[in-house]
């Protein structure tokens, strides 16, 4: 496994700065035959895509992604599948401070540190714009799972301190937040409109639900299903928490009340609570996977900031540029992509030991 | 990568059942010309040994250590290192129930399911026994780090709601639940014998500190020093939460307060803050990594809970044997297995980059 | 993958030193339920047992094998099976000399030049003791492709010269040689007689066949069925070449001869001559698959060779000790085994690309 | 590991089928700061290139290649390094025959009933094309060898059974058919001119000598140097064989003339003969790395041949296209690549062991 690696017997590698000729990922080890198109993976790009509403940055991305390899008439040979995004709003000029500079919360200094040589045109490798390979990938993933009536929603329940008070499906996609509450929807909005007028960002909980998982996914003991979540999910830039079911909650729970307590109920096995999130001993038992994530406020914020110079000298930066001033509705996507390429990885895991 | 495998050039493999011969560990991709002793590997896993205290389990299990290979005259050669852990104390008559009933909040029903046959006494391959052989790679891998000054501190921040108010380093192997605040550890342990009379048990949260770490571990896009360390602490059962750094409360910030700005002091780089846990963009900063994991109250508790009998038919149960009341103690040397596991792969992989 | 491990979803990571407390194995991504006794791996253990026969090295070892972990009430749980053998008889007074001295043609040199330090006892790591570990897991993969009707065959073709002219099967476990040739095997004994009186040794060449293997299994474009296959069994010490089908000879066949023609009879698809060794493309066509190793005289002689010690000074050494005149027999079950693992691998790889 | 993956620590994944938009490679885990230039990639895809001699298909690709990612102003950045080849000459109306016929030798078969589906376009995956992009990546591979002074000659050393009888490595690249033996290169020109009029084809032997190895590389005891080496070669479509040192020749030789004795001469330990190839137990010995694989006559030709049509009928084909007479004066560069691969990955691996 190599840093750009994910996954097992269903496995990605991404590829790509940010202000290089293009980004993308290779995906090897899919299942041949499956019917897939352009159109279905530009689906989930634009979701992620820069430039969508007024609170996203305004980076002009096209992010039209080009099938290189591996889907033939239509459907896929069982061979890797390159997809390639072209990068096309280079504008470089805007970071010629960070040339000099590395960015508070950023990765210019540990990149240099462990490298010894950065791209720093946009964070390059560091720069969320990585994500869009993920989310490509992940819409084959999520194909996949949706013919075994695997769903996966993900949702923004917090932003700057106000929480979804409700869960309403289809809201989601109708506002610009990607909140489950049209009310906290607008309220969040309004907060990130206010951070912006002050140079500043915010940041937020984004929680992901998965119905329909079948009992019998992860590996014990190292590979656990919610292991596996908490890596995917922690390795999208960013995100400084993971927690499943009741997560931090749950320190201060008593046995009695933590157990999820197991019932037929018309000839259906039923927890009568879901406080484990839907994963025991770190295998699926059947229930809904639930998860959140932290979410920090963007890093990148036009105020004055102490930090140092490439050569170790103090220095200030005010960071300029065309940012988020918060990630939380553009990580949805991402954060549904990570968690359907776990997914379907232990899937197919879990179909290699049952071998006949 | 199959599920009982941790680490990729720094790699353990796990294997064993709670009741079944024995448990062990096998460690390949060692350094060579390592000193290393029985003694030394014994030490940590005495941290971990049942019936260490009145707070934890009875069980009565030696844990002694036995090196089968990989090392001679002391020193290891390089090749795999094989440890194997003895079973000792099989109450088998105790899990009689166990047998037939399915314990909530435990994996016997994801087990079967998943793998179509279980073993059931004591949890079998499920069992928090398996940990023994991480703590034993553990030791080795700490060991190591020593070397490179590199030091792991675990310790119990919280149980049952009460919080370690101050950090006092020392305390923390002086008293039952490892707290390092001396007041709190004494209301920790009032809290875990009350619990203990209402035959129920308590939660808590656990912190790792590392200090000494170099700028430069973690391997982006997936394999983020947070990544890989979130995958390490969830493998651990009974684990339901993981945060670094500021964690979840970071969501609630602003850009301009999360941001840990940077200057140079007496030479050094030297960031003014440390919300960010000691990582930034996935690598090491320098800084001390500072983590936390949400630890669930033990399931087995002897009240009577609602469950399934194997044949999925309704049923009661009242776990007996013997169980800690309280788990977050004996997670502490586990966990801190766990991150040394993580740090001395990143460590090698790192090396294997900088071939000359 | 680190140099101990072998496979990937049906895998394995050996360890020991020939003479330090024992060897063995771990074995994970097993197919659970699987029934399994110790007297099943005994079995194959014995076929490759020193003192069988009156040209095989007397050195005493029972190598009776534990089963550790993984199976319960006689069956596979799916979790990690360890296989344990204890080393019983290590005279290492015999090793007094090449404490000091490298052996020709063995690997005490190539071991302290790359890990700084060896165990010298009976070529530690490097000892052909190590498959014994690689028999007991290849015992269970032969259950698994048992079940499935895929038999392997492995047996002597050709030692010092002299070739076997027929194939009988049965003649194979009957012979001190196992060849599938009687009379050639009375000649081969003889050889390997005469060379024990001239203190010298012979090498020779085993073949393998595998009968019953369904298309389709190997992973194009580098995990191809005879890349891996070559890498199983060029990864036993002494062998110095691998062909499949008409392997070297084939460099001197013109396309049109080369070619296995495709016919329909009887209903079937059938190759009318095997030139491929039952593989096109690196997949199993679903024809015989055969191949063959060159196996090295052994290294360790009684004559006097030119060598240097361990200070690297120009010495001569006469090897004494206990060794094989002629490892063919006993590469037999070693090469068999690493056939078996290779292809209860793929075959599980196969089903995980398979997910519906 | 998934097929298309190759290396732990300096890692590859190629992608492509022969007539689809492109082929190409991800590399990951490589040095940072290494200079690469697209010319010196192209340089080694200049030799692999069809259509650059009378002998060699008259296919038309430039065979072009863009860096889409990993290197910025000229060199590595340590993140992946995407390679881009873009297919030009797509004749798909060439292959209308194949795609209704299986064509003898090729794996139209195989890969239709592994994967279900095929790309029968040239082969699709199972292409010689995709070669390409191990060339390309076998460029970087080489420039971090040569750094080391590690350099890596193959050439052809028979063909249809005229054999080099002498090395003049200065030759290779002048001849046609790159022999390092003048006059045998005019011969075997000669008789794949032959083979063309015959409308048949010719096999041979490819050899590949690496000089400069340090002592240390290889992982055994299952990723041994010749081990990595066989499955490298061995996964190159159309060779059927691998040797190292005397490899199948050994067999027939005695323990005191396979030994390769060892003096020190100048001060420097030399070996007397090199049988080992330059390898023991698995590991480089300091001497050159000989190995040699038999090449199978190229199984397109135009004579009328027995097989089945799709639908498994009894059919009869002649394959049309343009197709190389003899496949080893393009294997060379293809054969050079993978050593370079499997040396530059286990250089790696070594240093990841030697972290201080």
């Amino acid at each position: 496994m190599t840093g750009s690696e994910f996954g097992k017997n269903f496995k990605i590698i991404t590829f790509g700065e940010s202000h290089g000729a293009g980004i993308g990922v290779v995906i090897d080890g899919i299942k041949p035959g499956l019917k897939i198109s352009v159109k279905e993976i530009q689906k989930e790009l634009d979701r992620r895509r820069p430039g969508q509403s007024r609170i996203t940055t305004q980076r002009k991305e096209a992010d039209a992604v080009e099938i290189i390899s591996g889907i033939f008439e239509g459907k896929t040979l069982g061979s890797p599948i390159c997809l390639l995004i072209r990068n096309q709003d280079y504008r470089s000029k805007d970071y010629n401070d960070i040339k000099k500079l590395f960015r508070p919360g950023h990765a210019g200094y540990t990149y240099l540190k462990k490298y010894g040589i950065r791209d720093y045109r946009g964070g390059g490798r560091s720069s969320g714009r990585e994500t869009a390979a993920r989310v490509a990938a992940g819409a084959i993933a999520k194909k996949e799972l949706a013919k075994k009536h695997i769903k996966i929603i993900g949702y923004v329940k917090e932003i700057a301190g106000i929480k979804a008070e409700k869960f309403d499906e289809k809201e989601i996609e109708k506002n610009n937040v990607r909140c489950a509450d049209k009310n906290a929807a607008k309220k969040m909005e309004q907060a990130i409109i206010d951070a912006i007028k002050k140079k500043d960002s915010v940041g937020g909980i984004v929680e992901v639900i998965v119905k329909g998982v079948p009992v019998g996914l992860g590996e014990p003991v190292f590979s656990k299903l919610d292991a596996e979540l908490a890596k995917a999910l922690m390795s999208i830039g960013a995100v400084k928490g993971f927690e499943i079911g009741k997560g931090f909650e749950i320190a201060k729970m008593k046995g009695s009340q933590a157990n999820d307590e197991i019932r037929k109920v018309k000839g259906k096995v039923k927890f009568l609570s879901n406080n484990a999130g839907g994963i025991l001993g770190g295998i699926s038992n059947g229930d809904d996977i639930i998860m959140r994530i932290a979410v920090k406020p963007t890093s990148s914020i036009s105020q004055k900031q102490k930090t140092l110079d490439k050569s170790l000298k103090n220095a200030f930066i005010e960071t300029k540029g065309r940012h988020d001033p918060c990630i939380c509705p553009r990580v949805v996507p991402v954060a549904e992509a990570m968690v359907a390429l776990v997914l379907q990885d232990l899937i197919q895991t879990q179909k290699a030991r049952k071998s006949k």
